[in-house]
Protein backbone atom coordinates (compact mmCIF):
# COMPACT_ATOMS: atom_id res chain seq x y z
CA UNK A 1 0.00 0.00 0.00
CA UNK A 2 1.62 2.95 -1.54
CA UNK A 3 0.70 5.60 0.87
CA UNK A 4 1.49 3.56 3.87
CA UNK A 5 4.67 2.63 2.80
CA UNK A 6 5.54 6.91 1.96
CA UNK A 7 4.45 7.55 5.56
CA UNK A 8 6.61 5.12 6.94
CA UNK A 9 9.82 6.20 5.01
CA UNK A 10 8.28 9.95 5.80
CA UNK A 11 7.69 9.70 9.44
CA UNK A 12 8.93 6.38 10.81
CA UNK A 13 12.37 6.21 13.03
CA UNK A 14 14.67 3.33 12.70
CA UNK A 15 15.89 2.72 16.47
CA UNK A 16 17.74 -0.38 15.25
CA UNK A 17 17.53 -3.04 12.87
CA UNK A 18 14.86 -4.12 14.61
CA UNK A 19 12.61 -1.40 15.83
CA UNK A 20 10.69 0.34 13.79
CA UNK A 21 9.15 3.12 15.49
CA UNK A 22 5.73 4.96 14.12
CA UNK A 23 4.44 6.89 16.84
CA UNK A 24 3.43 10.00 14.71
CA UNK A 25 0.80 8.16 12.83
CA UNK A 26 -0.51 5.08 14.40
CA UNK A 27 0.77 3.78 17.79
CA UNK A 28 0.54 6.76 19.97
CA UNK A 29 -0.68 9.48 17.76
CA UNK A 30 -3.14 8.87 15.08
CA UNK A 31 -3.84 9.63 11.45
CA UNK A 32 -7.35 9.41 10.77
CA UNK A 33 -6.98 10.11 6.99
CA UNK A 34 -4.71 7.11 6.87
CA UNK A 35 -6.29 4.93 9.08
CA UNK A 36 -9.66 5.13 6.91
CA UNK A 37 -7.18 4.35 3.62
CA UNK A 38 -5.54 1.27 5.83
CA UNK A 39 -9.51 0.28 6.56
CA UNK A 40 -10.51 0.20 3.50
CA UNK A 41 -8.00 -1.60 1.88
CA UNK A 42 -8.59 -4.66 4.40
CA UNK A 43 -11.82 -4.55 3.37
CA UNK A 44 -10.99 -4.62 -0.51
CA UNK A 45 -8.54 -7.84 -0.11
CA UNK A 46 -11.06 -9.34 2.73
CA UNK A 47 -14.41 -8.33 1.05
CA UNK A 48 -15.21 -11.74 -0.51
CA UNK A 49 -14.45 -14.10 2.96
CA UNK A 50 -18.01 -13.14 4.36
CA UNK A 51 -16.72 -11.61 7.27
CA UNK A 52 -18.99 -11.43 10.71
CA UNK A 53 -16.87 -10.17 12.47
CA UNK A 54 -12.76 -8.22 13.53
CA UNK A 55 -11.08 -9.37 16.37
CA UNK A 56 -7.95 -6.79 17.26
CA UNK A 57 -5.56 -6.11 20.12
CA UNK A 58 -5.60 -3.08 22.46
CA UNK A 59 -4.56 -0.55 22.05
CA UNK A 60 -2.94 0.39 18.74
CA UNK A 61 -5.19 -2.25 16.88
CA UNK A 62 -8.14 -0.27 17.05
CA UNK A 63 -8.22 2.52 14.95
CA UNK A 64 -7.14 0.88 11.60
CA UNK A 65 -9.91 -2.39 12.81
CA UNK A 66 -12.45 0.51 13.64
CA UNK A 67 -12.58 1.40 10.04
CA UNK A 68 -12.46 -1.58 8.33
CA UNK A 69 -15.30 -2.57 10.58
CA UNK A 70 -16.71 0.80 9.32
CA UNK A 71 -16.51 -0.15 5.24
CA UNK A 72 -17.17 -4.39 5.99
CA UNK A 73 -20.43 -3.28 7.86
CA UNK A 74 -19.15 -5.52 10.98
CA UNK A 75 -18.55 -5.35 14.87
CA UNK A 76 -15.17 -4.95 15.99
CA UNK A 77 -14.33 -6.94 19.56
CA UNK A 78 -10.58 -5.68 21.35
CA UNK A 79 -8.96 -8.16 22.96
CA UNK A 80 -7.72 -6.79 26.67
CA UNK A 81 -4.29 -6.86 27.88
CA UNK A 82 -3.82 -8.13 31.10
CA UNK A 83 -0.38 -8.84 32.94
CA UNK A 84 -2.56 -11.45 34.47
CA UNK A 85 -6.41 -12.62 35.13
CA UNK A 86 -7.86 -13.54 38.13
CA UNK A 87 -11.75 -13.79 36.44
CA UNK A 88 -11.76 -15.88 33.47
CA UNK A 89 -15.06 -17.22 34.06
CA UNK A 90 -16.51 -15.99 30.88
CA UNK A 91 -13.56 -15.29 28.79
CA UNK A 92 -11.62 -16.69 26.01
CA UNK A 93 -8.11 -16.04 27.28
CA UNK A 94 -4.40 -16.56 25.77
CA UNK A 95 -0.92 -16.15 26.76
CA UNK A 96 1.13 -13.09 24.59
CA UNK A 97 4.88 -12.97 25.01
CA UNK A 98 5.91 -9.71 24.20
CA UNK A 99 10.16 -10.18 23.07
CA UNK A 100 10.15 -6.19 22.57
CA UNK A 101 8.76 -5.79 25.88
CA UNK A 102 9.93 -9.00 27.73
CA UNK A 103 6.98 -9.45 29.26
CA UNK A 104 3.98 -12.10 28.50
CA UNK A 105 0.66 -10.65 28.71
CA UNK A 106 -2.61 -12.56 29.33
CA UNK A 107 -5.09 -11.52 26.68
CA UNK A 108 -9.07 -11.92 26.82
CA UNK A 109 -11.89 -11.57 25.39
CA UNK A 110 -15.93 -11.92 26.79
CA UNK A 111 -16.95 -15.32 25.09
CA UNK A 112 -20.33 -13.02 24.47
CA UNK A 113 -18.39 -11.68 21.86
CA UNK A 114 -16.91 -14.52 19.88
CA UNK A 115 -19.19 -17.01 18.54
CA UNK A 116 -19.07 -20.52 16.82
CA UNK A 117 -20.51 -18.83 13.92
CA UNK A 118 -18.39 -16.00 13.63
CA UNK A 119 -15.95 -15.90 10.61
CA UNK A 120 -13.43 -13.23 11.75
CA UNK A 121 -10.84 -11.59 10.49
CA UNK A 122 -7.79 -10.71 12.80
CA UNK A 123 -6.43 -7.05 12.48
CA UNK A 124 -3.15 -6.09 14.26
CA UNK A 125 -0.85 -3.15 14.25
CA UNK A 126 2.52 -4.73 13.58
CA UNK A 127 3.70 -8.67 13.05
CA UNK A 128 6.87 -9.50 14.44
CA UNK A 129 7.58 -12.71 16.46
CA UNK A 130 4.05 -13.53 15.51
CA UNK A 131 2.93 -13.66 19.40
CA UNK A 132 0.09 -11.35 19.42
CA UNK A 133 -1.56 -12.59 16.16
CA UNK A 134 -0.99 -16.54 17.75
CA UNK A 135 -2.77 -15.44 20.44
CA UNK A 136 -5.55 -14.16 18.97
CA UNK A 137 -5.87 -17.17 16.78
CA UNK A 138 -6.04 -19.13 20.40
CA UNK A 139 -8.77 -17.08 21.00
CA UNK A 140 -10.91 -17.74 17.47
CA UNK A 141 -10.28 -21.03 18.25
CA UNK A 142 -11.22 -21.79 21.42
CA UNK A 143 -14.66 -20.05 19.63
CA UNK A 144 -14.58 -22.52 17.85
CA UNK A 145 -15.22 -19.54 15.07
CA UNK A 146 -13.60 -19.44 12.20
CA UNK A 147 -11.00 -17.34 10.71
CA UNK A 148 -10.81 -15.41 7.56
CA UNK A 149 -7.28 -14.40 7.60
CA UNK A 150 -5.00 -11.85 9.74
CA UNK A 151 -4.73 -7.91 8.29
CA UNK A 152 -1.22 -6.34 9.42
CA UNK A 153 -0.32 -2.80 8.92
CA UNK A 154 3.06 -3.22 9.42
CA UNK A 155 5.10 -6.63 9.00
CA UNK A 156 8.50 -7.51 9.85
CA UNK A 157 9.55 -9.70 6.75
CA UNK A 158 12.58 -10.44 8.46
CA UNK A 159 10.93 -11.88 12.26
CA UNK A 160 9.75 -15.09 11.84
CA UNK A 161 5.72 -14.40 12.77
CA UNK A 162 4.31 -14.12 9.25
CA UNK A 163 5.89 -17.35 7.96
CA UNK A 164 5.10 -18.77 10.82
CA UNK A 165 1.38 -18.16 10.41
CA UNK A 166 1.58 -18.17 6.68
CA UNK A 167 2.68 -21.84 6.90
CA UNK A 168 -0.65 -23.08 9.09
CA UNK A 169 -2.44 -22.70 5.65
CA UNK A 170 -3.96 -18.67 7.13
CA UNK A 171 -3.96 -15.80 4.93
CA UNK A 172 -2.16 -13.11 6.09
CA UNK A 173 -2.28 -9.82 4.33
CA UNK A 174 0.25 -6.64 5.21
CA UNK A 175 0.02 -3.55 3.70
CA UNK A 176 3.94 -3.15 4.02
CA UNK A 177 5.96 -5.80 4.61
CA UNK A 178 9.78 -4.35 6.03
CA UNK A 179 12.23 -6.61 4.49
CA UNK A 180 15.35 -4.47 6.53
CA UNK A 181 15.66 -1.60 8.84
CA UNK A 182 20.03 -1.77 8.67
CA UNK A 183 21.58 0.87 8.57
CA UNK A 184 19.00 3.18 9.52
CA UNK A 185 17.01 2.58 6.17
CA UNK A 186 13.99 0.91 5.43
CA UNK A 187 13.40 -1.21 2.80
CA UNK A 188 10.24 -3.14 1.88
CA UNK A 189 9.72 -6.41 0.82
CA UNK A 190 9.09 -5.08 -2.75
CA UNK A 191 12.00 -3.41 -3.65
CA UNK A 192 14.49 -5.73 -1.85
CA UNK A 193 12.74 -8.60 -4.49
CA UNK A 194 13.43 -5.82 -7.71
CA UNK A 195 17.00 -5.13 -6.44
CA UNK B 1 -27.82 12.25 21.66
CA UNK B 2 -31.16 10.09 20.85
CA UNK B 3 -28.85 7.33 18.72
CA UNK B 4 -26.83 6.44 21.70
CA UNK B 5 -29.38 6.92 24.50
CA UNK B 6 -31.62 3.92 22.20
CA UNK B 7 -28.76 2.13 22.08
CA UNK B 8 -27.79 2.27 25.94
CA UNK B 9 -31.61 1.29 27.15
CA UNK B 10 -31.51 -1.29 24.43
CA UNK B 11 -27.93 -2.83 24.91
CA UNK B 12 -26.81 -1.09 28.28
CA UNK B 13 -26.65 -3.49 31.26
CA UNK B 14 -27.37 -1.63 34.78
CA UNK B 15 -25.16 -3.61 36.99
CA UNK B 16 -25.75 -2.08 40.03
CA UNK B 17 -26.57 1.84 41.17
CA UNK B 18 -23.21 2.81 39.90
CA UNK B 19 -22.18 0.82 37.13
CA UNK B 20 -23.62 0.66 33.65
CA UNK B 21 -21.59 -1.74 31.24
CA UNK B 22 -21.67 -0.84 27.55
CA UNK B 23 -19.31 -3.28 26.17
CA UNK B 24 -21.38 -4.46 23.51
CA UNK B 25 -20.61 -1.51 21.92
CA UNK B 26 -18.21 1.15 23.20
CA UNK B 27 -15.80 -0.79 25.96
CA UNK B 28 -14.82 -4.18 24.17
CA UNK B 29 -16.89 -4.38 20.72
CA UNK B 30 -17.21 -1.51 19.24
CA UNK B 31 -20.44 -0.12 16.91
CA UNK B 32 -18.62 1.28 13.71
CA UNK B 33 -21.68 3.31 12.93
CA UNK B 34 -22.24 4.39 16.30
CA UNK B 35 -18.73 5.49 16.67
CA UNK B 36 -19.05 7.57 13.66
CA UNK B 37 -22.14 9.04 14.48
CA UNK B 38 -20.49 9.96 17.57
CA UNK B 39 -17.41 11.42 16.07
CA UNK B 40 -20.04 13.27 14.04
CA UNK B 41 -21.33 14.66 17.03
CA UNK B 42 -18.28 16.17 18.79
CA UNK B 43 -16.95 17.47 15.50
CA UNK B 44 -20.61 19.69 15.15
CA UNK B 45 -20.52 20.71 19.06
CA UNK B 46 -16.97 21.59 18.40
CA UNK B 47 -16.23 22.78 15.48
CA UNK B 48 -16.00 26.34 16.14
CA UNK B 49 -13.37 25.68 18.56
CA UNK B 50 -10.28 25.99 16.27
CA UNK B 51 -9.48 22.62 17.86
CA UNK B 52 -5.58 21.51 16.50
CA UNK B 53 -5.86 17.83 17.84
CA UNK B 54 -7.77 15.16 20.18
CA UNK B 55 -6.29 13.83 23.13
CA UNK B 56 -7.98 10.27 24.32
CA UNK B 57 -7.06 8.04 26.77
CA UNK B 58 -6.21 4.59 25.54
CA UNK B 59 -8.70 1.88 24.98
CA UNK B 60 -12.21 3.25 25.24
CA UNK B 61 -11.51 6.76 24.01
CA UNK B 62 -9.78 5.71 20.84
CA UNK B 63 -12.67 4.51 18.56
CA UNK B 64 -14.71 7.77 19.11
CA UNK B 65 -12.00 9.73 19.27
CA UNK B 66 -10.67 8.58 15.76
CA UNK B 67 -13.93 9.28 14.13
CA UNK B 68 -14.13 12.75 15.72
CA UNK B 69 -10.56 13.35 14.44
CA UNK B 70 -11.42 11.99 11.07
CA UNK B 71 -14.06 14.91 10.57
CA UNK B 72 -12.41 17.60 12.19
CA UNK B 73 -9.43 16.93 10.29
CA UNK B 74 -6.94 17.00 12.82
CA UNK B 75 -5.01 13.84 14.52
CA UNK B 76 -5.27 12.49 17.67
CA UNK B 77 -2.88 11.14 20.78
CA UNK B 78 -3.92 8.33 22.96
CA UNK B 79 -2.43 8.65 25.71
CA UNK B 80 -0.91 5.46 28.07
CA UNK B 81 -1.55 4.47 31.14
CA UNK B 82 0.65 2.14 33.13
CA UNK B 83 0.78 0.86 36.75
CA UNK B 84 3.73 2.72 36.77
CA UNK B 85 6.55 4.53 34.99
CA UNK B 86 10.00 4.72 34.69
CA UNK B 87 11.40 6.47 31.75
CA UNK B 88 9.34 10.05 31.78
CA UNK B 89 12.42 11.83 30.09
CA UNK B 90 10.10 13.15 27.12
CA UNK B 91 6.95 12.49 28.47
CA UNK B 92 4.03 14.30 30.14
CA UNK B 93 2.43 12.36 33.02
CA UNK B 94 -0.16 12.58 35.24
CA UNK B 95 -1.64 10.44 38.19
CA UNK B 96 -5.48 9.11 37.19
CA UNK B 97 -7.21 6.80 40.00
CA UNK B 98 -9.96 4.80 38.68
CA UNK B 99 -12.21 4.52 41.67
CA UNK B 100 -14.29 1.36 40.05
CA UNK B 101 -11.01 -0.62 39.71
CA UNK B 102 -9.21 0.26 43.08
CA UNK B 103 -5.93 1.14 41.57
CA UNK B 104 -4.29 4.52 40.09
CA UNK B 105 -2.44 4.60 37.23
CA UNK B 106 0.45 6.54 35.20
CA UNK B 107 -1.22 8.73 32.11
CA UNK B 108 1.69 9.56 29.54
CA UNK B 109 1.76 11.34 26.13
CA UNK B 110 4.87 11.80 24.24
CA UNK B 111 6.06 16.08 24.78
CA UNK B 112 6.18 15.38 20.63
CA UNK B 113 2.49 15.08 20.57
CA UNK B 114 0.82 18.34 22.61
CA UNK B 115 2.65 21.58 21.45
CA UNK B 116 1.69 24.98 23.00
CA UNK B 117 0.46 26.01 20.03
CA UNK B 118 -2.56 23.24 20.17
CA UNK B 119 -6.16 23.94 21.08
CA UNK B 120 -6.64 20.48 22.23
CA UNK B 121 -10.42 18.91 22.56
CA UNK B 122 -9.90 15.86 25.69
CA UNK B 123 -12.78 12.91 24.37
CA UNK B 124 -13.50 9.63 26.77
CA UNK B 125 -15.88 7.01 26.35
CA UNK B 126 -16.96 7.68 30.70
CA UNK B 127 -16.89 10.57 32.76
CA UNK B 128 -18.06 9.68 36.55
CA UNK B 129 -15.62 10.82 39.20
CA UNK B 130 -13.77 12.67 36.83
CA UNK B 131 -10.29 11.34 37.43
CA UNK B 132 -9.27 10.53 34.12
CA UNK B 133 -10.43 13.86 32.29
CA UNK B 134 -8.80 15.59 35.39
CA UNK B 135 -5.38 13.35 34.43
CA UNK B 136 -5.82 14.52 30.63
CA UNK B 137 -5.96 18.14 30.95
CA UNK B 138 -3.16 18.07 33.68
CA UNK B 139 -1.19 17.16 30.50
CA UNK B 140 -2.64 19.48 28.00
CA UNK B 141 -1.68 22.14 30.91
CA UNK B 142 1.97 20.78 31.53
CA UNK B 143 2.19 21.51 27.68
CA UNK B 144 0.77 24.76 28.01
CA UNK B 145 -1.30 24.01 25.21
CA UNK B 146 -5.45 24.96 25.28
CA UNK B 147 -7.82 23.26 25.99
CA UNK B 148 -11.31 23.60 24.07
CA UNK B 149 -13.30 21.62 26.33
CA UNK B 150 -13.96 17.76 27.39
CA UNK B 151 -16.24 15.57 25.27
CA UNK B 152 -17.95 12.63 26.80
CA UNK B 153 -19.51 9.76 25.36
CA UNK B 154 -21.69 8.65 28.99
CA UNK B 155 -21.48 10.99 31.80
CA UNK B 156 -23.22 9.97 34.92
CA UNK B 157 -24.27 12.60 35.93
CA UNK B 158 -25.23 11.55 39.65
CA UNK B 159 -21.21 11.55 40.17
CA UNK B 160 -19.42 14.47 40.57
CA UNK B 161 -17.24 14.79 37.93
CA UNK B 162 -19.24 16.51 35.42
CA UNK B 163 -19.65 19.46 38.16
CA UNK B 164 -16.13 20.05 39.14
CA UNK B 165 -14.78 19.86 35.81
CA UNK B 166 -17.66 22.64 34.52
CA UNK B 167 -16.79 24.58 37.44
CA UNK B 168 -13.19 25.29 36.36
CA UNK B 169 -14.76 27.09 33.61
CA UNK B 170 -14.05 23.96 30.97
CA UNK B 171 -16.61 22.90 28.51
CA UNK B 172 -18.03 20.03 28.75
CA UNK B 173 -19.88 17.64 26.24
CA UNK B 174 -21.62 14.71 27.27
CA UNK B 175 -23.77 12.51 24.45
CA UNK B 176 -25.57 11.29 26.98
CA UNK B 177 -26.27 12.27 30.58
CA UNK B 178 -27.20 9.29 32.94
CA UNK B 179 -29.50 10.63 35.67
CA UNK B 180 -29.88 7.33 37.98
CA UNK B 181 -29.48 3.62 37.35
CA UNK B 182 -31.70 2.95 40.60
CA UNK B 183 -34.22 -0.57 40.50
CA UNK B 184 -32.14 -1.31 37.45
CA UNK B 185 -33.19 1.37 35.25
CA UNK B 186 -31.56 3.77 32.88
CA UNK B 187 -32.92 7.10 33.42
CA UNK B 188 -31.32 9.98 31.53
CA UNK B 189 -30.97 13.77 32.60
CA UNK B 190 -33.82 15.21 30.54
CA UNK B 191 -36.28 12.72 31.48
CA UNK B 192 -35.68 13.31 35.27
CA UNK B 193 -35.51 16.64 34.72
CA UNK B 194 -39.09 16.72 32.75
CA UNK B 195 -40.81 14.26 35.55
Amino acid sequence: MELLKSKIVQDGKVLSDQVLKVDTFLNHQIDPPLMQAIGEEFAMRFKEEGITKILTLESSGIAPSMMAGLVLGVPVVFARKRKSLTLVDHLYTASVHSFTKGETNEVSVSKDFLKKEDTVLIIDDFLANGQAALGLLDLVEQAEAKVAGVGIVIEKGFQPGGEMIRKQGIRVESLAIIASLENGEVKFVEEAVTE
